[in-house]
C-alpha cells in the first residue's frame, strides 16, 4: 500500500515528546508492513510568526508564503532526522525533486511546495504521482462534521462521504468552512477527484490508529472520490 | 514597470515566422523604454501531442501535467534563444528557481512549473514575485466577451471589468467558460486578487500594439483586481 | 547483461501506440532476466520543427541543436513515465548525472546531452561509461546494408561485420552514407573502438526480439569494434 | 569597502518591528555609499526550539546542528524578503553557493553553512572569500568587556584591542567567557588572523551607527588581527 | 559496523599501484563483512603545487584553501573510479550532498569541503553525520607516539588512549605536535568528544590490516573520546 | 569583440609564475577594450598523471577522460581565483551551466565538459555558443606549419589558411599530425566551419601580443572556416 500522511502545521506548534515518539513509532509499524509513506508538513506557529513580521515589513504576497514554506521545511526536517533511519535525509523542494527521492525507497518528507499553495494540495500533488491507495489528513480534529464541533454540541462526525457531499459540507455551513477549508481547500480537491484518490481524516493524536482508521475500525473519515 | 507576458500555447501551434518576428521586436521596444519583463508560455500542440499518447498508455495525470510543462518548456527555451541578446537562456523550473534568475536583470521565460497548475498561474506566480504591473494575456480572441465571440455575432468586449464581474461572466454564460477559464482559472484570479495585480486580456496576432492596449488605446481587456 | 538500446527520434514520430506498448513489454522482460538497461531518445520531427522555426529566425546553431535535445529530453520523459516502474523518472541532462543515477539500479533514460553531439555519441558514451555489452541502435531500417536497399533491389543485409568494414560501406557507397552516417558518426565508431563495444543494428519494429536478434537468431546486424 | 555583517540569533527573537526597520534603513545607506554588503545570520530561538525537541528525541549531534542551520537560514530568509530590492534573494547554503552569489553585486544573505561551525566561523569566512575591510559583529552587547558587564558594575567596555589580547580576556576571565566566546571562536579568530580582518563588536539596538562606530567614533570595540 | 577511513594526501603522493591496490582489497574486504563505509581523502602534493602557485600570485586564504579542496577531490574521483563497482560515483561537495548520497547505501568518498577546515575535521563530520564506530586515520605513522619518531629513537606508540592524553601529547610536546596536529586539528577532537567517536591512527601501507588493527590485535593507536 | 582562449595544458605544467602574470595582464587588457573573453584551459601533467595511475587499475576510458577533465577543472580555478576581480568564481561542467554562466558579463573559465571529446571541441562549442570573433588557440608552437619545427629545420609557418588547408596538413603530412591534431580534432573543426568562427593558433608565451596577433601584425596563424 501507498500512503501519503500529512501533518498538521498544528502538531509541532504543540512541541509534544509524546505525540512524536508515536509518530516514529507509527511510521516505522507502517513500513514494517511492507508499506511505502509519504509525508507532507505544516508550517504550524513558526510559520505564522515569520509571516506577521514580514508582512508588517511590507513584504509581498509571494515571499510571504515562501516564508511559511520554509518553516514547514524545518519541521520536515525535524521529521527527517528524528526518523534517520527510515527516511530519506534530504527534504525535497518541489514535485521532481519529490519525484526522483521517491525511488530511494526510502519514506520522504516534504515541506510546502510554493506559493499560492496548501499543503493539503502538496499532500494531493504527491499522492498523485506516487499513485497513493491513501491521503491521510492527521489534523486536531477527528474527522469531518456536519456542523463545527466547537460551536455545536450536536455536531456528528460523518465517518463517509465523498467530495461532492464534502464540498456542500465546507458551502452550506459557513461555521465549518474555515477549519475543514485547511483540510481540502478547491484545487486539492480536484486533483483527488481527477486521480481518484481515497482520503481519511483523522485525529494527530490517534496517529496510532491510522491502520485501523483506514480500514474503518476506528473514529475518522473516509472520503471518497466523486 | 514590470510587466509579465503570458503568451497562450496556440501561439506556438501556428508556427508562424511573422508573429514571432513581431513577438522579437516588441519586447525590445518593451525593454528600451526601461521596462522589465517575464515571459510565460504555454505547451499548445506539442503538449497535447504528448499528453495524448501517454494517457493512452496509462500515464498518471500527475506525468501528464509533467509532460505538458516539459512541451511548455521547449516553447520557453524557443523564446530565449531567438531572444538571446535580451533573454536570459535557462529557462527557470520553479518559483525558487525564477525568483533567483530575475535577480539577472535580463528577461526571463518560462514555461509550466509543476503538475495540477495552469500556466495563467503560474504568470500570476510570477506577477506576485516581482511586484508586476500588468499581467498581459496574450491569447487567440481580443479580450473578455460577455457571450462566446464564437457562438454571438452580438457578442461584446468588455474593455474594463473588475475580477468579481469576471468570475460572474465565467460562472453564468456557460458557453464561453472554457475557453475564458483557459485565461484564467479560480486559483489565479485569487492571486491576483490578494495581490492587487492588473490584468491585460489581448490577442497575440497584435503583439505590438501592447503599451497601447495597457494605455486603453487600443482593442483588449483590463481586468482590475476587485 | 548491460545494455544501452538507442531508439531513432523516428520512432516517435510515429505516434503508434502498439510500438510503445511492445517497447514497454521489451523493456520489462529483458530486466526480468537479470539485465540492466539505458536507452537514449533521438528528438524526431519534434526537434526538427523547432530547429527549423528558430533557424529562420536566426539563432545559432549551438542553440539550435539545444532545441533539438530539449525535444530528445521530452521523448525521454515520454518513456520514462510510460515505464515509470522500472525507470528513473528524472532524465539526466549530461553524462555525470547520468553516472550518478546509473547507481540507482533502474532503467535510466536520457535524451541528448550537448550541442554539436549526435544521439549516437550520446549512446556510446553511456555505453562506455557503464561497461555496456552491447548497443543496440533500433532505427528504421533492419540493419547494415551493402548498398542503400531504399534504391537497390539487390541490397543485402550484412549480419556481421567489424567497424573497418563498416567505415568502409559508409565512404565508397556514397548512396547509404546519409541514412547509416545517422546511425554511428565517427566520434561514435571511436568510443566503440577504443572501449571494444558491441554494437546491434536493428529495426525498431521488432524491438521485442531484441535478445534473439543479439545472439544472432533473428535479422539485424552484429558490429564488432576492430 | 567590503563589510561583512554577523547579526545575533537574538536579535530576531526580539521580534522588533522597529529594529528591522532599523536595519532596513542602516543596510540601504550602507549601499548608497557605494560599500558592498554581506550578511550572516545566527539561528536564535527558533533553532534552540528544534533542537530542543530533537535531542530529547535522540537525534545526532551532526543533524542537531543542521536543524540549528536550517532555523538561520529562516532567518536570512526573513532579511532577504525584507531586503528585496536590494539582497539576492536565495540564501547560498554553502561557501562556494555564496562566492557565486556575490558575482551579482547585490547583498548576499547566509544563515548557517555546517555542523560542527558557530556563524562567527560562517561570517569569517565569508569576510575572508571577498576580502572584507570590516566583520561587524552586531549583538546584545556593546562590545569587548574586561569583566562580564552582566556581573561586575565597574567592567569596562575595550575600545581596541587586537587578537592576543581578546584571547586573553577570553581565557582569563571565565565570567565573560560564555557570552564573548559566542561571538568569536577559535577557528574564526584564526581565519581573522591568517587573513587580516578587523572586526567590530557592538550592540545591534545602535545598527544605525554602524559606520560610525567603523571610524571610532561611537561605543563599540574594534579588533585588530594580531 | 559503519566505518570512515580519512587517507592522507601522502598516499597519493607516492603513486604507489601496489598500494592502491590494496586499498582497493581492503574496501572490498570491508564491505563484503556487512559494514558500511565512507573514505575521506587528503589534497597530497597536488594540493600543494597549486596553493603555492597562487600563493605567489596573491590569491586569498579563502581561495587557496579551495584549491587544495579541489585537489583533494581529485584524489576522491581516482578511489571513486578504482572502486566503481562498489563506490557512489559522485564525489559529495559539502556534508548536506555528503548525508544525501550516504543513502545509496554505496562506499562514498568525499574530498574536502569548505576553507578553514582540515580533511580529519571533514572526516570528524562525517563519522558524527553517520554514526560512525570508528573513524580511520591512516597516515604515514604506525599511530600516536609519546615523543616524534623521527628525532627520538626511544620513541613509543601509545596503543590506547583518550583524547584528553591525546591533547596533552599534543600540547607538552613540541617536536611531535606538526605531524600529530596533522592528523587531528582542536575542532575535530571536539567533534569527537562530542559525539563519543572511536579513532584508529594506523599506517597507510598495512591498509589490509585495518579490521585486526580495530580489534587491537595489529599495531596502531586507539583513541577513545574522554 | 568575443574571445575564446583555449590554453594549452602544457603552459600550467611550466608553473611559470611570470606566464600566469603575464596572463593576468593580458587578460585585464583584453576586458578593459570593451571585448568579453571565455577561458578553456587543458589538463596538462595533473591530468597525465592521473590518468596513468587509473588506466593501470582498470578503469574505463569514459572515467579516464573525467578524471583528466577533474585535472582541466584545477587548471580553470586556478585562473578563476589568480583573476578573481573580472572572472567568474564558478567554473562552468557542461556547455548548459557555461551559458547560463556567461550572462554574469564576467570573465568565464571552463576546464573539459565530458568524456570522448578534446577541450579544442569545447572551446569551439563555446565560441559557437557566444558567437565568438576569434577562438585563439594558445599553445607551445608559434601557429601552424606546413612541416614538424621540431624535425625540420625548413618548416615555415603559414599565417592564414582556411579549414580545407587545414586538414590537407593534418592527413598528407603525418610529422605534423600529432601535434596539430591536439589544436584541432575533426569534430572541433566541424564545428568552426558551420558556425564561420574564426581560429588564431598562437605561441603562449607571448600572450601580451595576442590583440596584434588578431590584426595579422605578430607572429600566428589565422585560420579561415571553408
Amino acid at each position: 500500500m501507498k500512503l501519503v500522511l500529512k501533518i498538521s502545521g498544528k502538531f509541532f506548534d504543540e512541541e509534544n515528546i509524546e505525540s512524536l515518539i508515536k509518530l516514529k513509532k507509527t511510521v516505522k509499524q507502517i513500513i514494517s508492513e511492507n508499506n511505502r509513506l509519504a509525508i507532507v508538513t505544516g508550517g504550524g506557529a513558526t510559520a505564522r510568526k515569520y509571516i506577521k513580521i514580514a508582512r508588517e515589513l511590507g513584504v509581498n504576497e509571494a515571499h510571504l508564503d515562501l516564508l511559511g514554506i520554509w518553516a514547514s521545511r524545518l519541521n520536515a526536517y525535524l521529521l527527517a532526522f528524528i526518523l534517520s533511519d527510515v527516511s530519506y535525509m534530504k527534504v525535497p523542494e518541489n514535485i521532481e525533486e519529490f519525484i526522483e527521492r521517491w525511488e530511494s525507497g526510502k519514506v520522504i518528507i516534504t515541506g510546502g511546495f510554493q506559493p499560492g499553495q496548501s499543503t493539503a494540495t502538496v499532500a494531493a500533488l504527491v499522492s498523485e504521482a506516487i499513485g497513493a491507495d491513501y491521503l491521510i489528513l492527521a489534523t486536531n480534529v477527528d474527522g469531518v462534521y456536519d456542523k463545527d464541533p466547537r460551536y455545536y454540541t450536536d455536531a456528528k462526525l460523518i465517518p463517509r462521504l465523498d467530495t461532492v457531499t464534502l464540498r456542500k459540507v465546507l458551502e452550506s455551513s459557513q461555521s465549518v468552512k474555515a477549519g475543514t477549508y485547511e483540510l481540502l481547500d478547491p484545487l486539492a480537491i480536484k486533483i483527488i477527484e481527477r486521480s481518484r484518490i481515497k482520503v481519511v481524516v483523522m485525529n494527530y493524536k490517534r496517529l496510532d490508529k491510522v491502520l485501523d482508521i483506514i480500514k474503518g475500525n476506528e473514529i475518522g473519515s473516509i472520503i471518497e472520490p466523486a
